[in-house]
Protein backbone atom coordinates (compact mmCIF):
# COMPACT_ATOMS: atom_id res chain seq x y z
CA UNK A 1 0.00 0.00 0.00
CA UNK A 2 0.87 3.51 -1.08
CA UNK A 3 2.15 5.24 2.46
CA UNK A 4 1.31 9.54 2.16
CA UNK A 5 3.31 11.71 4.01
CA UNK A 6 1.83 13.51 6.53
CA UNK A 7 0.14 16.59 4.42
CA UNK A 8 1.23 19.35 7.02
CA UNK A 9 4.59 20.92 6.10
CA UNK A 10 6.23 19.90 9.48
CA UNK A 11 7.74 23.55 11.25
CA UNK A 12 8.63 23.64 14.50
CA UNK A 13 6.73 27.34 14.56
CA UNK A 14 3.36 26.10 13.87
CA UNK A 15 1.11 26.62 16.58
CA UNK A 16 -2.65 24.33 17.18
CA UNK A 17 -5.40 26.56 16.88
CA UNK A 18 -9.22 26.22 16.92
CA UNK A 19 -10.44 23.69 19.98
CA UNK A 20 -6.75 22.92 20.71
CA UNK A 21 -5.20 26.36 21.23
CA UNK A 22 -6.53 26.16 24.70
CA UNK A 23 -4.51 23.21 25.81
CA UNK A 24 -1.18 24.70 23.86
CA UNK A 25 1.63 24.94 26.35
CA UNK A 26 4.63 26.62 24.26
CA UNK A 27 6.77 25.77 27.01
CA UNK A 28 8.30 22.73 28.14
CA UNK A 29 9.26 22.43 31.77
CA UNK A 30 12.86 21.96 32.83
CA UNK A 31 13.71 18.15 33.33
CA UNK A 32 12.94 16.92 36.81
CA UNK A 33 15.47 16.20 39.16
CA UNK A 34 15.46 12.43 38.72
CA UNK A 35 16.11 12.83 34.88
CA UNK A 36 18.80 15.21 35.38
CA UNK A 37 20.80 12.82 38.02
CA UNK A 38 20.08 9.85 35.27
CA UNK A 39 21.37 12.36 32.66
CA UNK A 40 24.62 13.21 34.86
CA UNK A 41 25.20 9.68 35.89
CA UNK A 42 25.20 8.20 32.28
CA UNK A 43 25.16 4.56 31.23
CA UNK A 44 24.59 2.14 33.60
CA UNK A 45 25.29 -1.52 34.14
CA UNK A 46 23.81 -3.87 31.22
CA UNK A 47 22.85 -6.27 32.70
CA UNK A 48 20.24 -3.78 35.44
CA UNK A 49 18.08 -3.41 31.85
CA UNK A 50 15.47 -6.01 30.62
CA UNK A 51 15.92 -6.88 27.22
CA UNK A 52 12.56 -6.47 25.35
CA UNK A 53 12.64 -10.77 25.53
CA UNK A 54 12.42 -10.11 28.98
CA UNK A 55 9.79 -7.72 29.01
CA UNK A 56 7.02 -10.06 30.94
CA UNK A 57 8.73 -9.00 33.93
CA UNK A 58 7.30 -5.54 33.97
CA UNK A 59 4.62 -7.58 35.18
CA UNK A 60 6.16 -7.82 38.36
CA UNK A 61 4.95 -5.47 40.95
CA UNK A 62 7.79 -2.94 42.58
CA UNK A 63 10.60 -1.12 40.38
CA UNK A 64 13.44 -2.34 38.74
CA UNK A 65 17.17 -1.57 39.55
CA UNK A 66 17.14 1.08 36.82
CA UNK A 67 13.81 2.75 36.47
CA UNK A 68 15.60 6.15 34.90
CA UNK A 69 18.78 5.34 33.19
CA UNK A 70 20.47 4.05 29.88
CA UNK A 71 23.30 1.39 28.89
CA UNK A 72 24.38 -0.52 26.42
CA UNK A 73 24.80 -3.97 25.44
CA UNK A 74 27.48 -6.01 24.53
CA UNK A 75 25.48 -6.70 21.73
CA UNK A 76 25.59 -2.91 20.61
CA UNK A 77 22.15 -2.47 21.50
CA UNK A 78 20.65 0.76 23.58
CA UNK A 79 18.16 0.95 26.33
CA UNK A 80 16.70 3.10 27.81
CA UNK A 81 14.50 3.39 30.70
CA UNK A 82 12.19 6.24 31.97
CA UNK A 83 10.01 6.69 35.12
CA UNK A 84 7.27 9.41 34.68
CA UNK A 85 5.10 10.37 37.89
CA UNK A 86 1.24 11.28 36.34
CA UNK A 87 -0.96 12.57 39.51
CA UNK A 88 -4.41 13.09 38.17
CA UNK A 89 -4.31 10.73 35.28
CA UNK A 90 -5.65 7.65 34.46
CA UNK A 91 -4.11 4.50 32.36
CA UNK A 92 -7.30 4.68 30.36
CA UNK A 93 -6.51 8.31 29.22
CA UNK A 94 -3.19 7.31 27.36
CA UNK A 95 -5.42 4.11 25.92
CA UNK A 96 -7.26 6.97 24.67
CA UNK A 97 -4.80 9.55 24.08
CA UNK A 98 -2.57 7.22 21.48
CA UNK A 99 -5.74 6.20 18.74
CA UNK A 100 -6.81 10.13 19.56
CA UNK A 101 -3.77 11.83 18.31
CA UNK A 102 -2.90 9.87 15.57
CA UNK A 103 -4.70 11.47 12.82
CA UNK A 104 -4.14 15.31 13.27
CA UNK A 105 -0.76 17.28 13.82
CA UNK A 106 -2.18 19.71 15.82
CA UNK A 107 -3.05 17.20 18.67
CA UNK A 108 0.93 15.53 17.77
CA UNK A 109 2.06 19.01 18.59
CA UNK A 110 0.28 19.91 22.24
CA UNK A 111 2.40 15.97 23.37
CA UNK A 112 5.59 18.15 22.97
CA UNK A 113 4.99 21.74 21.47
CA UNK A 114 8.94 21.88 20.31
CA UNK A 115 10.34 18.48 18.94
CA UNK A 116 6.84 17.08 17.61
CA UNK A 117 5.97 18.10 14.01
CA UNK A 118 3.44 16.03 12.16
CA UNK A 119 1.63 12.50 12.19
CA UNK A 120 -0.80 10.55 10.23
CA UNK A 121 -1.88 6.50 10.19
CA UNK A 122 -0.07 5.06 7.64
CA UNK A 123 -3.71 3.82 6.44
CA UNK A 124 -4.55 7.40 6.42
CA UNK A 125 -7.47 6.34 8.74
CA UNK A 126 -8.65 8.48 11.67
CA UNK A 127 -9.07 7.91 15.77
CA UNK A 128 -11.64 5.20 14.98
CA UNK A 129 -9.43 2.63 14.41
CA UNK A 130 -7.32 2.78 17.43
CA UNK A 131 -3.54 2.44 17.33
CA UNK A 132 -3.20 -1.39 18.19
CA UNK A 133 -2.25 -3.27 14.83
CA UNK A 134 -1.48 0.26 12.96
CA UNK A 135 1.46 2.06 12.12
CA UNK A 136 1.75 5.87 12.84
CA UNK A 137 4.08 7.54 10.67
CA UNK A 138 5.86 11.08 12.68
CA UNK A 139 8.16 13.78 11.80
CA UNK A 140 9.86 14.64 15.02
CA UNK A 141 12.90 15.86 16.43
CA UNK A 142 15.29 13.51 18.90
CA UNK A 143 17.76 16.20 19.87
CA UNK A 144 19.06 18.03 17.42
CA UNK A 145 17.66 16.15 14.52
CA UNK A 146 15.08 15.71 12.51
CA UNK A 147 13.66 12.03 12.03
CA UNK A 148 11.01 10.63 10.50
CA UNK A 149 9.42 7.29 11.82
CA UNK A 150 7.18 4.56 11.37
CA UNK A 151 5.72 3.12 14.58
CA UNK A 152 3.97 -0.05 14.17
CA UNK A 153 1.87 -0.55 17.38
CA UNK A 154 1.32 -4.25 18.52
CA UNK A 155 -0.48 -5.92 21.11
CA UNK A 156 0.87 -6.29 24.09
CA UNK A 157 1.06 -9.80 24.21
CA UNK A 158 3.25 -9.41 21.11
CA UNK A 159 5.60 -8.97 24.04
CA UNK A 160 4.89 -11.64 26.23
CA UNK A 161 2.32 -9.38 28.13
CA UNK A 162 -0.42 -11.17 29.33
CA UNK A 163 -3.49 -8.92 28.62
CA UNK A 164 -5.91 -10.77 31.48
CA UNK A 165 -3.29 -9.97 33.68
CA UNK A 166 -2.79 -6.18 32.62
CA UNK A 167 -6.65 -5.82 32.90
CA UNK A 168 -7.00 -7.24 36.69
CA UNK A 169 -4.06 -4.44 37.64
CA UNK A 170 -5.90 -2.06 35.64
CA UNK A 171 -2.89 -1.39 33.65
CA UNK A 172 -2.13 0.03 30.14
CA UNK A 173 0.63 -1.19 28.37
CA UNK A 174 1.23 0.54 24.92
CA UNK A 175 3.64 -1.51 22.84
CA UNK A 176 5.20 -0.79 19.42
CA UNK A 177 8.46 -1.48 16.96
CA UNK A 178 9.58 1.62 15.40
CA UNK A 179 12.05 2.09 12.58
CA UNK A 180 12.55 5.06 10.43
CA UNK A 181 10.16 5.62 7.68
CA UNK A 182 10.64 4.10 4.86
CA UNK A 183 13.80 2.26 5.73
CA UNK A 184 12.49 -1.53 5.88
CA UNK A 185 14.26 -1.26 9.10
CA UNK A 186 12.33 -1.33 12.68
CA UNK A 187 15.56 -0.47 14.58
CA UNK A 188 13.58 -0.52 18.27
CA UNK A 189 11.27 -1.57 20.34
CA UNK A 190 9.07 0.24 22.84
CA UNK A 191 6.73 -0.27 26.03
CA UNK A 192 4.75 2.26 27.95
CA UNK A 193 3.69 0.42 30.74
CA UNK A 194 0.75 2.78 33.07
CA UNK A 195 0.43 1.40 36.30
CA UNK A 196 -2.39 3.04 38.71
CA UNK A 197 -0.90 4.72 41.66
CA UNK A 198 -2.31 6.01 44.57
CA UNK A 199 -2.63 9.66 43.00
CA UNK A 200 -3.49 8.82 39.48
CA UNK A 201 -0.89 6.90 37.40
CA UNK A 202 2.83 6.09 36.61
CA UNK A 203 4.69 5.70 32.95
CA UNK A 204 7.63 3.15 33.18
CA UNK A 205 8.75 3.70 29.25
CA UNK A 206 10.94 1.27 27.81
CA UNK A 207 13.19 1.57 24.90
CA UNK A 208 15.31 -1.29 22.96
CA UNK A 209 17.70 0.58 20.49
CA UNK A 210 19.79 -1.49 18.03
CA UNK A 211 21.47 -4.44 19.35
CA UNK A 212 18.82 -7.21 18.91
CA UNK A 213 15.75 -5.43 17.90
CA UNK A 214 17.43 -4.07 14.71
CA UNK A 215 15.90 -6.07 11.98
CA UNK A 216 15.32 -5.79 8.26
CA UNK A 217 11.47 -5.96 7.16
CA UNK A 218 9.87 -8.98 8.26
CA UNK A 219 12.89 -11.20 9.22
CA UNK A 220 12.69 -12.62 12.67
CA UNK A 221 16.71 -13.10 12.57
CA UNK A 222 18.11 -9.66 14.28
CA UNK A 223 21.19 -7.82 12.88
CA UNK A 224 22.24 -7.19 16.18
CA UNK A 225 26.00 -5.54 15.22
CA UNK A 226 25.54 -4.01 12.29
CA UNK A 227 24.71 -0.34 13.50
CA UNK A 228 27.16 0.84 16.34
CA UNK A 229 24.75 2.79 19.44
CA UNK A 230 26.32 6.40 20.28
CA UNK A 231 25.47 7.74 23.69
CA UNK A 232 24.21 10.41 22.56
CA UNK A 233 20.53 8.85 20.88
CA UNK A 234 20.22 7.45 24.18
CA UNK A 235 20.53 10.95 26.04
CA UNK A 236 18.53 12.57 23.91
CA UNK A 237 15.68 9.47 23.63
CA UNK A 238 15.68 9.88 27.63
CA UNK A 239 15.85 13.95 27.27
CA UNK A 240 12.76 13.40 24.78
CA UNK A 241 10.64 10.51 26.70
CA UNK A 242 10.50 12.70 29.94
CA UNK A 243 9.69 15.92 28.17
CA UNK A 244 7.04 14.78 25.90
CA UNK A 245 5.33 11.92 28.81
CA UNK A 246 5.46 14.44 31.92
CA UNK A 247 4.29 17.56 29.30
CA UNK A 248 1.27 15.85 27.93
CA UNK A 249 0.43 14.38 31.56
CA UNK A 250 -0.03 18.13 32.53
CA UNK A 251 -3.23 18.25 30.00
CA UNK A 252 -4.49 14.76 29.72
CA UNK A 253 -6.86 14.89 32.24
CA UNK A 254 -8.71 17.99 30.43
CA UNK A 255 -7.96 16.57 27.24
CA UNK A 256 -9.60 13.66 28.24
CA UNK A 257 -12.45 15.32 29.98
CA UNK A 258 -13.22 17.25 26.92
CA UNK A 259 -12.64 15.06 23.63
CA UNK A 260 -12.04 11.82 25.51
CA UNK A 261 -16.08 11.14 24.20
CA UNK A 262 -14.67 11.33 20.72
CA UNK A 263 -13.32 8.94 18.29
CA UNK B 1 52.19 -16.92 40.00
CA UNK B 2 48.85 -18.38 38.96
CA UNK B 3 45.92 -15.87 39.99
CA UNK B 4 43.14 -17.55 40.26
CA UNK B 5 39.43 -15.03 39.10
CA UNK B 6 37.54 -14.64 42.00
CA UNK B 7 35.07 -17.74 42.49
CA UNK B 8 32.08 -15.86 42.56
CA UNK B 9 29.99 -15.84 39.57
CA UNK B 10 29.42 -11.97 38.99
CA UNK B 11 26.05 -11.02 38.71
CA UNK B 12 24.98 -7.55 39.53
CA UNK B 13 21.71 -8.83 41.06
CA UNK B 14 23.48 -11.00 43.37
CA UNK B 15 22.46 -9.85 47.37
CA UNK B 16 25.15 -10.05 50.28
CA UNK B 17 23.32 -12.63 53.28
CA UNK B 18 23.78 -13.39 56.39
CA UNK B 19 25.28 -10.82 58.79
CA UNK B 20 25.83 -8.77 55.88
CA UNK B 21 22.54 -7.92 55.22
CA UNK B 22 21.80 -5.33 57.36
CA UNK B 23 23.83 -3.13 55.63
CA UNK B 24 22.69 -3.40 52.25
CA UNK B 25 20.89 -0.64 51.09
CA UNK B 26 20.58 -1.49 47.07
CA UNK B 27 19.69 1.86 45.97
CA UNK B 28 22.34 4.39 45.23
CA UNK B 29 21.68 8.18 46.09
CA UNK B 30 21.64 10.56 42.99
CA UNK B 31 25.25 11.74 42.54
CA UNK B 32 25.72 15.04 44.42
CA UNK B 33 24.64 18.84 43.07
CA UNK B 34 28.28 18.94 43.33
CA UNK B 35 29.52 15.92 40.88
CA UNK B 36 26.48 16.82 38.64
CA UNK B 37 27.67 20.03 38.08
CA UNK B 38 31.54 18.74 37.76
CA UNK B 39 30.29 16.03 34.92
CA UNK B 40 28.10 19.29 33.06
CA UNK B 41 30.94 21.21 33.06
CA UNK B 42 33.30 18.62 31.33
CA UNK B 43 36.68 19.08 30.95
CA UNK B 44 39.05 21.48 32.80
CA UNK B 45 42.36 22.80 32.07
CA UNK B 46 45.00 20.16 32.33
CA UNK B 47 47.16 22.46 33.64
CA UNK B 48 44.70 22.45 37.07
CA UNK B 49 45.25 18.62 37.66
CA UNK B 50 48.20 17.22 39.29
CA UNK B 51 50.39 14.53 37.64
CA UNK B 52 51.04 11.59 39.47
CA UNK B 53 54.20 12.62 40.26
CA UNK B 54 53.57 15.68 41.63
CA UNK B 55 51.17 13.53 44.25
CA UNK B 56 53.51 15.27 47.47
CA UNK B 57 51.61 18.33 46.46
CA UNK B 58 48.57 16.40 47.80
CA UNK B 59 49.98 17.10 51.39
CA UNK B 60 49.61 20.79 51.65
CA UNK B 61 46.48 21.89 53.67
CA UNK B 62 43.54 23.31 51.69
CA UNK B 63 42.04 22.41 48.53
CA UNK B 64 43.15 22.51 44.80
CA UNK B 65 41.98 24.30 42.09
CA UNK B 66 39.68 21.30 40.73
CA UNK B 67 38.44 18.84 43.65
CA UNK B 68 35.92 17.43 41.82
CA UNK B 69 36.39 17.13 37.77
CA UNK B 70 38.27 15.66 34.87
CA UNK B 71 40.67 16.68 32.40
CA UNK B 72 42.67 15.11 29.62
CA UNK B 73 46.34 16.01 29.11
CA UNK B 74 48.52 16.39 25.72
CA UNK B 75 50.12 13.14 26.87
CA UNK B 76 46.85 11.23 26.34
CA UNK B 77 46.18 10.98 29.79
CA UNK B 78 42.97 11.06 31.79
CA UNK B 79 42.90 12.64 34.88
CA UNK B 80 39.88 12.22 37.63
CA UNK B 81 39.55 14.23 40.44
CA UNK B 82 36.73 13.61 43.24
CA UNK B 83 35.84 15.29 46.49
CA UNK B 84 33.57 13.29 49.01
CA UNK B 85 32.81 14.70 52.42
CA UNK B 86 32.27 12.08 55.26
CA UNK B 87 30.75 12.91 58.19
CA UNK B 88 31.38 10.84 60.92
CA UNK B 89 33.44 8.61 59.31
CA UNK B 90 37.29 8.35 60.46
CA UNK B 91 40.18 7.87 58.09
CA UNK B 92 41.06 5.13 60.26
CA UNK B 93 37.71 3.07 59.02
CA UNK B 94 39.21 3.24 55.39
CA UNK B 95 42.46 1.64 56.38
CA UNK B 96 40.30 -0.94 57.63
CA UNK B 97 37.87 -1.19 54.90
CA UNK B 98 40.72 -1.53 52.20
CA UNK B 99 41.94 -4.77 53.90
CA UNK B 100 38.91 -6.00 55.28
CA UNK B 101 36.22 -5.97 52.15
CA UNK B 102 38.96 -7.62 49.69
CA UNK B 103 38.62 -11.87 50.34
CA UNK B 104 34.63 -11.47 50.13
CA UNK B 105 31.99 -10.60 47.34
CA UNK B 106 29.08 -9.92 49.43
CA UNK B 107 31.11 -6.98 51.44
CA UNK B 108 32.15 -5.40 48.04
CA UNK B 109 29.10 -5.45 47.14
CA UNK B 110 28.37 -3.30 50.07
CA UNK B 111 30.23 -0.53 48.39
CA UNK B 112 28.77 -0.03 45.48
CA UNK B 113 25.28 -2.61 45.57
CA UNK B 114 25.19 -2.00 41.75
CA UNK B 115 27.82 -2.03 40.05
CA UNK B 116 30.32 -4.35 42.17
CA UNK B 117 30.13 -7.94 41.42
CA UNK B 118 33.48 -9.54 42.74
CA UNK B 119 36.82 -9.40 44.47
CA UNK B 120 39.41 -11.39 45.73
CA UNK B 121 42.98 -10.81 46.50
CA UNK B 122 45.21 -12.44 43.84
CA UNK B 123 47.18 -14.02 47.08
CA UNK B 124 43.95 -16.11 47.72
CA UNK B 125 44.77 -14.41 51.39
CA UNK B 126 41.80 -12.93 53.66
CA UNK B 127 42.20 -9.27 55.54
CA UNK B 128 44.98 -10.34 57.90
CA UNK B 129 47.14 -9.20 55.33
CA UNK B 130 46.28 -6.00 54.99
CA UNK B 131 46.07 -4.38 51.83
CA UNK B 132 49.67 -2.45 51.19
CA UNK B 133 51.40 -4.82 48.82
CA UNK B 134 48.87 -6.83 47.94
CA UNK B 135 47.01 -7.00 44.40
CA UNK B 136 43.32 -6.89 44.93
CA UNK B 137 40.99 -8.56 41.37
CA UNK B 138 37.87 -7.16 41.02
CA UNK B 139 34.79 -7.53 38.73
CA UNK B 140 32.81 -4.03 38.40
CA UNK B 141 31.34 -1.80 36.20
CA UNK B 142 32.18 1.04 34.96
CA UNK B 143 29.39 3.14 33.32
CA UNK B 144 27.85 0.41 31.02
CA UNK B 145 30.94 -2.25 30.71
CA UNK B 146 31.46 -4.94 33.19
CA UNK B 147 35.47 -4.62 33.63
CA UNK B 148 38.16 -6.99 35.67
CA UNK B 149 40.73 -4.56 37.12
CA UNK B 150 43.91 -6.05 39.08
CA UNK B 151 44.56 -3.31 41.54
CA UNK B 152 48.06 -3.05 43.32
CA UNK B 153 47.61 -1.33 46.19
CA UNK B 154 51.55 0.73 47.06
CA UNK B 155 52.71 2.32 50.37
CA UNK B 156 52.18 6.10 50.35
CA UNK B 157 55.68 6.60 49.90
CA UNK B 158 56.01 4.90 46.32
CA UNK B 159 53.84 8.27 45.09
CA UNK B 160 56.22 10.39 47.44
CA UNK B 161 53.86 11.05 50.48
CA UNK B 162 55.86 11.22 53.70
CA UNK B 163 54.52 8.20 55.92
CA UNK B 164 55.57 10.46 58.96
CA UNK B 165 53.53 13.44 57.68
CA UNK B 166 50.32 11.31 57.07
CA UNK B 167 50.69 9.71 60.42
CA UNK B 168 51.08 13.68 61.98
CA UNK B 169 48.14 15.19 60.31
CA UNK B 170 45.93 12.27 61.56
CA UNK B 171 45.34 11.38 57.49
CA UNK B 172 45.35 7.77 55.59
CA UNK B 173 46.74 7.60 51.77
CA UNK B 174 45.07 4.84 50.00
CA UNK B 175 47.62 4.31 46.69
CA UNK B 176 47.42 2.11 43.84
CA UNK B 177 48.18 1.23 40.50
CA UNK B 178 46.23 -0.96 38.41
CA UNK B 179 45.35 -1.89 35.00
CA UNK B 180 42.90 -4.94 32.92
CA UNK B 181 43.52 -7.95 34.73
CA UNK B 182 45.25 -9.99 33.31
CA UNK B 183 46.51 -7.58 30.68
CA UNK B 184 50.35 -7.03 32.06
CA UNK B 185 49.50 -3.22 31.77
CA UNK B 186 48.98 -1.38 34.34
CA UNK B 187 46.78 2.00 32.74
CA UNK B 188 46.60 4.05 35.94
CA UNK B 189 47.35 5.39 38.95
CA UNK B 190 45.25 6.00 42.12
CA UNK B 191 45.11 8.53 45.21
CA UNK B 192 42.40 7.82 47.99
CA UNK B 193 43.34 10.85 50.68
CA UNK B 194 41.37 10.60 53.98
CA UNK B 195 41.61 14.44 55.80
CA UNK B 196 40.16 14.91 59.06
CA UNK B 197 37.50 17.56 58.95
CA UNK B 198 35.59 19.14 62.24
CA UNK B 199 32.76 16.17 61.50
CA UNK B 200 34.93 13.79 60.45
CA UNK B 201 36.43 13.55 57.26
CA UNK B 202 37.17 14.09 53.53
CA UNK B 203 38.26 11.82 50.64
CA UNK B 204 40.15 13.57 48.09
CA UNK B 205 40.45 10.95 45.10
CA UNK B 206 42.74 11.07 42.86
CA UNK B 207 42.90 8.91 39.25
CA UNK B 208 45.55 9.04 36.71
CA UNK B 209 44.12 7.07 33.48
CA UNK B 210 46.85 6.27 30.91
CA UNK B 211 49.31 8.51 28.66
CA UNK B 212 52.25 8.71 31.65
CA UNK B 213 50.87 6.43 34.24
CA UNK B 214 50.08 3.65 30.96
CA UNK B 215 53.11 0.72 31.55
CA UNK B 216 53.66 -2.29 30.59
CA UNK B 217 54.47 -4.97 33.24
CA UNK B 218 57.70 -3.63 35.37
CA UNK B 219 58.53 -1.45 33.04
CA UNK B 220 59.26 1.96 34.20
CA UNK B 221 59.02 3.84 30.63
CA UNK B 222 55.63 4.80 29.91
CA UNK B 223 53.86 4.15 27.12
CA UNK B 224 51.87 7.35 27.04
CA UNK B 225 50.24 7.96 23.30
CA UNK B 226 49.48 3.97 22.69
CA UNK B 227 45.86 4.02 23.88
CA UNK B 228 44.11 7.77 22.81
CA UNK B 229 41.68 8.57 25.84
CA UNK B 230 38.01 9.25 26.03
CA UNK B 231 35.75 11.58 27.75
CA UNK B 232 32.79 8.65 28.69
CA UNK B 233 35.48 7.00 30.55
CA UNK B 234 36.66 10.31 32.56
CA UNK B 235 33.05 10.73 33.54
CA UNK B 236 32.02 7.24 33.91
CA UNK B 237 35.07 6.85 36.72
CA UNK B 238 33.48 9.76 38.19
CA UNK B 239 30.55 8.58 38.61
CA UNK B 240 31.57 5.61 40.43
CA UNK B 241 33.86 6.99 42.34
CA UNK B 242 31.63 9.66 43.69
CA UNK B 243 28.66 6.95 43.93
CA UNK B 244 30.48 3.98 45.95
CA UNK B 245 32.89 6.35 48.12
CA UNK B 246 29.51 8.45 49.24
CA UNK B 247 27.59 5.16 49.43
CA UNK B 248 30.43 3.28 51.79
CA UNK B 249 30.39 6.60 53.80
CA UNK B 250 27.02 6.16 54.52
CA UNK B 251 27.56 2.75 56.82
CA UNK B 252 31.09 2.99 57.28
CA UNK B 253 30.65 4.25 60.83
CA UNK B 254 27.97 1.09 61.48
CA UNK B 255 30.23 -1.35 60.17
CA UNK B 256 33.15 -0.44 61.45
CA UNK B 257 31.41 -0.49 65.12
CA UNK B 258 30.27 -4.15 64.21
CA UNK B 259 33.59 -5.75 62.30
CA UNK B 260 36.55 -3.34 63.05
CA UNK B 261 37.95 -5.31 65.21
CA UNK B 262 37.75 -8.65 62.17
CA UNK B 263 41.08 -9.53 60.43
Amino acid sequence: MAQPAPDLQPSAAHRPGGWLAAYWRPEVAPLSPRVQAALAAGPRPAELFLSSAQAPALMEDGYGPVETGWTWTRGQGVRVNCLTPMPGVTPAMWDWWFAWHGADSDRYKLWHPRAHLAVGWADGGDARGGYVGRTSRVVEYLGASRMRFAISFEPPAAFGLDPALLARKGQVAVCARAGLDGSGFTSGAMIHQLRPTADGCEMRSRFWMLGDDLRLGGLRRPLTRLIPPRPQEAEALLVHCAEEMGHLAGILPALYAEFGADQ
